[in-house]
């Protein structure tokens, strides 16, 4: 008998059809002796409704009562799937995040947990009951509903999964499992049975857009064994996120390529290379709010060096005009450059820390398509290059193919 | 300055649009110094799509959860309140049932109120907040969400009054307030500015839709003066419910006419007239879950009487079966007769009680207009007569004119 925690997203539960699939589930589940809890997101479009709603009212909603609007929707789902459970043989009770106790810190729209009262959940479990709690939402110490932001309930599974110190956090969506790469880009992109916790930050990061980042933090902070599945076939175990490296298993070299074409790069060239003059140059630009993701320095050539970096492509424009009218003259640099027209594409897998030459197979690779590389970016389970943007597919499937992740032998 | 609830129902609420209406109503209460407690029904249709969604997924919802599915029309519209409000430049803040703590049974979809507790809302007043409650639901002693059942709101508006010991309880609609009869039926019929709680009472249970009946004798028994007012136009101050009769006031003898074609008749003739004669007919009756309205029973004549009674329409067929299946072999009646032909119409108005004369004028009006009674029943303040519901616009207009109803003078 294990506890586990199922998390269904909003087109899981996205009508009484569908939740009655969800029902289904967790009955055979429940069946097999297992203690469940479920997490449920509002049924899919509903929370954008609510948000509209609120802004016809208020053109920007007042965060404590946006809150208190849009938790409805997590707490009409979990009556919901309480009673289809119920219909189908199942006792179950529902819980909304107040009611659980899901404690979090004041801040409305984005609430963080503090801390879950496990007592009331533990007592229906222990009685054969499934719980049913609402994805999303917390309470703060003054009883105000708080929501945890988009993408939300993988959270909530997660928190209860480690609160409970649950066997497995399943979340299931509509994709079954985390993949080698897009397998619309690639078409022999292969379905990973574990990925590291690592490696699946580093895959959510680059845009694969599977698990909520901030629910895969929480899991790896708190150990949880969280499993990716379809919720709309059963015909595999999905993708199991593991958090310590098994000794015993040959782990591949390269789990999977991500990649995204949501960035620009600035450069400085003919930068005089003095102590502070990364500051000087990144400064002002986190000043403006703009997040800075790859930064390159060259070693200096003749007491010059060029300095690169890449931004969000939505604040190219700002970056530049920052680069142009501030930095570039009080640096004394002799040229700025953009480019807004570039992909990033990343090598991951916790297999690198162990097995040398993986850049310069990839170099090689991109080479031999005559794939100019414009950036390097290394971290012990990455390796990111930055290349022309109409590359980007050419880029991905040569990749996947040279590091044979098309091949099941592979792993 | 004074403490005002303001009760809301789902027409008044029923858009954006309306809402901020709402919100600027209360604005100008609260900027005459006013401290005001706003509660608020779901938007119109809104319970009724979540009952549907329900029984989609459960066709009878388990009622627990049929309660957490519901409760949210009337979370949303708190929001959406406050919001307006906080718009409107006016601070006010939120709260569901739970919030509030207004405690009640376990009774899902038809609880009854046992405690509220006054803290949080009266330091939210007293911090000079609007505070805007989720009318229609509570929370019982285990933290489950109940409802109030239909025309809940009215309950919780009138409770909070109590309470809150508030000055007034006002409860907005779309009608101005009480008049003396239907003017749909009576185009003369005036609004009343005042009725006595009991005359309400009788108007209520005579179907008056105005208010709902638990909400007024909820409103008798903790005295909480009632105000029904229409949330669309602001050009008179409604009607106001009152407990004690002002001995200084002339009151008019009759305040009203009620009047429904909700029933229908059942009569036993040529019964034996012995002990226990009328439980022998009812009871069976009662056990059927069958509520009886009126009951007759005239003065014997020979050893054998005539019983007669009303039920709701609805409910006549059922009634007939067992007066003809069961009761009349039982206890030897010559015939059963029925009629769901009928209407009720009833005179209404505390000054009855010392003025004689009322029930001899209503039938002398009713005879010269050619209307046969067929039941009379009266009480202290009601004096009810069954006719052919053929009849009932005629009796109603008539007894309108004849007891000068629609002359303000009569007031």
């Amino acid at each position: 008998m294990a506890l586990i925690v199922q998390k269904y997203g909003g087109t899981s539960v996205a009508n009484p059809e569908r939740i009655r699939k969800v029902a289904e589930r967790v009955a055979r589940f429940h069946q097999q002796g297992h203690q469940i809890v479920v997490v449920v997101s509002a049924m899919s479009g509903e929370t954008d409704k609510l948000i509209r709603l609120a802004k016809e009212v208020q053109a920007v909603p007042d965060p404590r009562e946006l809150d208190v609007v849009i938790a409805t929707g997590e707490q009409v789902t979990i009556g919901l799937t309480a009673m289809a459970l119920i219909a189908a043989g199942v006792p179950a009770v529902s819980y909304t995040g107040a009611q659980v106790r899901i404690l979090t810190d004041e801040s409305h729209t984005k609430a963080r947990i503090l801390e879950i009262d496990q007592h009331n959940m533990r007592a229906d479990l222990d009685a054969g009951k499934v719980v049913v709690v609402a994805g999303f939402q917390g309470v703060n110490e003054h009883g105000a509903i708080t929501t945890l932001g988009r993408g939300g309930s993988d959270t909530t599974g997660v928190a209860l999964a480690a609160a409970l110190n649950a066997d497995e956090c399943q979340i299931y969506t509509d994709v079954d499992g985390v993949y080698t790469t897009d397998p619309r880009v690639v078409p022999e992109a292969r379905r990973l049975e574990t990925v590291t916790f690592e490696e699946m930050l580093e895959m959510a990061s680059m845009g694969s857009k599977v698990l909520q980042i901030r629910s895969v933090e929480f899991a790896g902070k708190y150990k949880v064994k969280l499993r990716v599945l379809s919720s709309f076939e059963d015909k595999n175990d999905g993708t199991l996120i593991t958090f310590e490296e098994d000794p015993n298993m040959e782990k591949p070299i390269i789990s999977g390529i991500a990649f995204n074409r949501d960035e620009a790069k600035l450069s400085l060239l003919g930068v005089p290379d003095r102590p502070g003059i990364a500051f000087a140059i990144l400064g002002p630009i986190g000043e403006a709010n703009i997040d800075v993701d790859m930064i390159i320095q060259n070693t200096s050539v003749d007491g010059l060096t060029d300095f690169s970096f890449t931004v969000h492509r939505n604040e190219f424009a700002k970056a530049m005009e920052i680069l142009d009218a501030k930095i570039k003259p009080e640096i004394q640099a002799r040229e700025v450059r953009g480019d807004n027209k570039i992909c990033k594409v990343s090598l991951v897998g916790v297999g690198m820390r162990t097995h040398a030459g993986v850049a310069s197979k990839m170099f090689s690779t991109l080479a031999h398509e005559g794939i100019n590389i414009q950036m390097i970016s290394t971290s012990e389970i990455k390796t990111s290059v930055v290349i022309d943007e109409k590359y980007m597919e050419l880029a991905v499937r040569s990749l996947h193919r040279a590091f044979e992740l098309d091949s099941p032998g592979a792993v």
